[in-house]
């Protein structure tokens, strides 16, 4: 087998908590440690976005660290925005295949439902463009932009990205560390309040608090990473090559699979960022998931969905299990692993081989992780 | 000779810059490329504690590698507190020891100067225990109990703090990169006004803009990282085992020292954290440097000035050089790389092996590297 292994995972009800960032990260790192029956790691890799603006907290890796009663256990934060959880897990997988460390534990997690949604969008925004930040530009509106395109590029309707969220809703209702429980109906999407048009308040991901954690080791376990990589794109939108494809994800995707020698039809389950609605279709494009511009009839036809030819985001995905943003890149490969091991109870998917994919800022530094079954 | 290697470094003058960490950044990562001879790497790692808090900006990892034109690379941001930079190295280290990248680029910088210096304080004191800081706790006044202890433990006077200052500002004198370039008298130390009795202005490291980065590589170069190591301990002060040494230090210390098989008596030049110039003192000791209690002694007698048996902090130091946070666990490593090429003019040290020490926090997790000559 060899290479690096997930020995254990952990995961906290996602949704509004009253307690720290630091109560929060403590609970799914003791979590997979438990479940790798460990007491103790060489390491601690802590992915988290914006800490210092969520919670006036810096130095959160010590935090955590000595809150789990590890004090004496090196202990590093790493960010790529958004996706700073999957980054984690790759900076945690280097040092374990460097063979510098034996195993560690990666958490990612934020704490954000205390702060007022202006404000979280303020705070989001910083990842953006100074330019386009300057002229007023938003995640959402931004967004917005890419989803019109993308929309008109290859005649995805408004009823469309509605069933994306109507998809995820129903497979959150299987998640019992969902934010969301509730199925909704398309109708529900269709009138709720617009955000940034096209985009409706149920077209986007909520404002979550929690944290999910991993066990990597190199010794043997049930699940094992075969392929990791970063893509990369300009920050400004107006540098990018195209609005309806995203090169981070592709370049993320190529590497990963090249890696893990796997291509695209060897993928049986996948967690994708659905940061908004168009997010997924647009994602699982240009991880060769899907054709260029046949998501939507994918979608239509039931194939993403539990039971389908390839569920994608079982969890509810970020719209529905939750998006506590350094949380959600490990909280993907929880469940790709959880799939793989047979321990997803009711939205169970019969896969060998899983996909995790996550989007830093507006897609300028994404990660995808491939997981096998040993 | 094998390993990772130190191929190209590359500095900022620290002080006060006008520009932003971007250009900052920027700058010193073209640098290191250039020495190394170099278009581009595999992936760009960044070190930085709080721009979040000090400029207001998140992924600094995208923006910087986009300005550098190099938007396709893979790049990630690592902090651990105020030894950010050290952790950059750490985590680029991992990465192409683990032969999945064969080159990185390692940048740390801060942008802090434009910052009214109470609100600085402020920011500073986030990295501490959220309880001590609750009750009034900033970094100087940590900083204050822990000089009162180690120098009523090992009768060090006001005066040798004072040597601290002025020896560090000689090699500062010596040093076109650092903030201050003039030296100063014992008078000077001990008259400067009072920050937290006994530290005064002049036991202080500078608020500083600046950014520093190098280029390591599996190809052979002229020097190479044969140790790097991180300690760890308690956040709150109130938890450690002794107030007169860092058990962070002591640890990474040892962890690198078994790395680079060698002993602190193979190392001839050092950059040790001088955040406060008691913490020279301190540091040299936990570092086995000098034996506890006898860095005062040794301080005195010109053990520790250039030209003496075992020069600290040839550079300035954080004292002289300045302490843009994020940068100056690189810059202790590109002045360590300079002095082993035989590249630091003036304040040349004949020296093979070198060490760099960088504390983060309140000493929560310190790193120590081990260079050598190849």
């Amino acid at each position: 087998m060899g290479g690096v292994q997930v020995a254990g995972v952990g995961i906290t009800p996602f949704g509004k908590h009253p307690g720290s960032l630091r109560d929060l990260m403590m609970t799914a790192g003791a979590a997979a440690l438990k479940d790798a029956g460990r007491d103790t790691v060489d390491a601690i890799y802590v992915g988290t976005m914006n800490p210092e603006a969520f919670v006036g907290e810096g130095n959160v890796a010590s935090g955590v660290a000595d809150g789990l009663g590890l004090a004496a256990v090196p202990a590093l934060r790493v960010e790529t925005a958004s996706s700073a959880g999957a980054a984690a897990v790759f900076a945690g997988y280097t040092a374990v295949a460097s063979g510098y460390f034996q195993s560690v534990l990666v958490i990612g997690g934020e704490k954000m439902s205390h702060v007022p949604s202006p404000q979280v969008t303020g705070i989001l925004g910083r990842v953006l463009d100074p330019c386009e930040r300057a002229q007023g530009a938003t995640m959402p509106a931004l967004a917005a932009i890419v989803t019109r395109a993308f929309m008109q590029a290859f005649s995805v309707t408004r009823r469309d990205l509605a069933r994306v969220a109507v998809k995820n809703h129903s497979h959150g209702s299987l998640n019992p560390d969902a934010q969301f429980q509730r199925p909704i109906t398309l109708e529900e999407v269709m009138h709720s309040r617009v955000i940034a048009d096209p985009l409706r308040l149920f077209d986007c991901a909520p404002i979550s608090d929690g944290a999910a954690a991993v066990v990597l080791t190199a010794d043997p376990a049930s699940v094992r990473i075969t392929g990791i990589a970063q893509g990369t794109d300009h920050v400004a939108l107006r540098d990018r090559d195209s609005l309806v494809s995203f090169r981070a994800t592709r370049e993320a995707a190529a590497r990963a699979f090249r890696m893990a020698n796997r291509t695209p039809s060897d993928v049986q389950v996948a967690e994708v960022h659905d940061a908004f609605t168009s997010f997924e279709l647009i994602s699982v494009e240009d991880l060769g998931l899907f054709p260029p511009g046949r998501s939507c009839r994918a979608l239509r036809s039931g194939a993403m969905t539990l039971g389908g030819r390839l569920p994608i985001n079982p969890s509810g995905g970020l719209k529905a299990r939750g998006h506590p943003i350094g949380a959600t890149g490990l909280a993907q490969v929880v469940e790709i692993v959880r799939q793989l091991r047979g321990q997803a109870g009711d939205r169970q998917v019969e896969a060998a081989v899983g996909l995790a994919h996550s989007i830093g800022g507006l897609a300028t530094g994404n990660w995808v992780t491939i997981l096998e079954r040993n």
